[in-house]
């Protein structure tokens, strides 16, 4: 899109190819198929958090799906807007950019470039201190191996699987797959602590390959815990010592109550905590 | 969107909410999430084709995703662009409309409605008449039963299956679900002519349910005509008598190659292409 063409009105927190503006074409190919990437950036400090990972996973995604990224371009304009912010989220998303009608990909794609910021979201800070209920959302995540992992727009599951609930009471939603094996909550990823170590839910076939999952994934291994990506039943979540949720946006919440099921806040997902602060900070 | 708001440059193609206008909001769910649904309609001698059926499908997938609909609105904006335009094609999106960050639906939806109209494609005249090759696309559908047969925005599997070619060679492509089964062609979809009559594969775990298929299964059906609704397997297609693909824009095209196989154009398909003609004309 010729973002210098449009008059649009100003909008300082989002910038559209570069320039500040809050409007997009309806020949958008990110509006017509979800046919795109996004990624939501913690920025605090000035400094776009775990930005390596985020980068590294929309350029993978990128080239699932064909999508030519510029990503000097886009590392240098995070950094900036972050530096320029302070302290808030960026939201960026990539999309294919325009074409005609109908699903093939334009010979000469222009992708468009969408850099939204906001302020951080003010979670209560007992989720990180005291823990959270889960919601059982009952939506299951289909299979699609070709897109498991990868944060592209086409989120119809996570809309429909968060609007099971309403209200305070449940701070995040459990959310399963079609055979009922717990994946990952609505918009951060799961890890529940095993007799034996840490696992959290392997995702080959669905679900959304979170940055702060990795990290920690990494962080952890390279202290020595025990920690696997593998499936995971119900009935393993259950019995549990520990869970929690995480994302790159909260850090790390305990989840403590799903049901009638209760868990501690435990010692190991404390040690996890403090890994995820030194990031966060 | 207040479009009344917006300075945009005219595009007497495109009505967004009623407005000439070529625009959305960077923070429409649409884009966001592919959070909507979309129609693409035939027009001929000013009326929108098979447009009960369309406005049907149009409701069930509001209904499934929770957007309210004014339908009789969109009805009416779809009657009058059709006489309008007199000839061509209508693409209609609903969006849920713009929402701050995050997947919870904003508690009061105020849906965008974008209507953009486009000269009908000129496919060869040779696509209905001596039938097309398909190419066999390796992409898989994959299975989530709650979104299956809808038309919405996350279309992602779509947009991967129809970049596997290029070239006039092939005018649709076969697309299968996870296990192999023949689900449907990229924009299209398949009717196959075995023993005991027609069939056309289930779409109850992926797929889109189209509205020509849905008029020529009511069509057969009530001329006595044997027609089912299964799964099928690619040796049943590969054995078939005859195979044709079908939409609500090109009507009906018989398929006479896929690799190394071959198909006639039938008198079945040749009767089915009557049934089409009837609402396509």
């Amino acid at each position: 899109m010729d973002s210098s063409r449009m008059a649009t009105p100003t909008d300082t927190n989002c910038l559209v190819n570069g320039v500040p503006g809050s409007l997009v074409s309806v020949r958008d190919r990110g509006l017509a198929y979800g046919d795109g990437l996004f990624e939501t950036i913690r920025v605090s400090r000035g400094v776009a958090t775990l930005a390596d990972r985020h980068f590294q996973r929309l350029a993978q995604g990128a080239a699932v799906l064909h999508i030519p990224l510029d990503l000097q371009l886009v590392r240098e304009e995070v950094v900036s807007r972050a530096a320029a912010i302070g302290s808030g989220l960026l939201k960026l998303t990539i999309t294919r950019g325009e074409s005609q009608r109908g699903y093939a990909m334009p010979p000469q794609p222009a992708p468009n470039r969408i850099l939204q910021s906001s302020p951080l979201p003010d979670y209560p800070a007992a989720n990180a201190e005291q823990g959270i209920s889960l919601y059982p959302c009952t939506m299951r995540l289909g299979y699609q191996p070709l897109l498991a992992g990868l944060k592209h727009l086409n989120r119809l599951e996570q809309v429909l699987a968060r609007s099971e609930w309403q209200g305070a009471e449940h701070a995040e939603g459990l959310v399963c797959d079609l055979a009922g094996h717990p994946i990952e909550c609505t918009m951060s990823n799961l890890f529940v602590r095993l007799q034996h170590g840490w696992v959290t839910p392997a995702l080959d076939q669905c679900g959304v390959r979170g940055v702060m999952r990795d990290y920690l994934l990494q962080q952890l291994a390279s202290r020595g815990e025990p920690v696997a990506e593998r499936r995971i039943s119900l009935d393993e979540l259950l019995a549990a010592e520990e869970i929690f949720c995480c994302n790159s946006v909260f850090g790390v919440w305990p989840i403590v109550a799903l049901d009638e099921h209760r868990w501690p806040v435990g010692p190991h997902t404390r040690f996890v905590q403090t890994l995820a602060k030194q990031v966060l900070s």
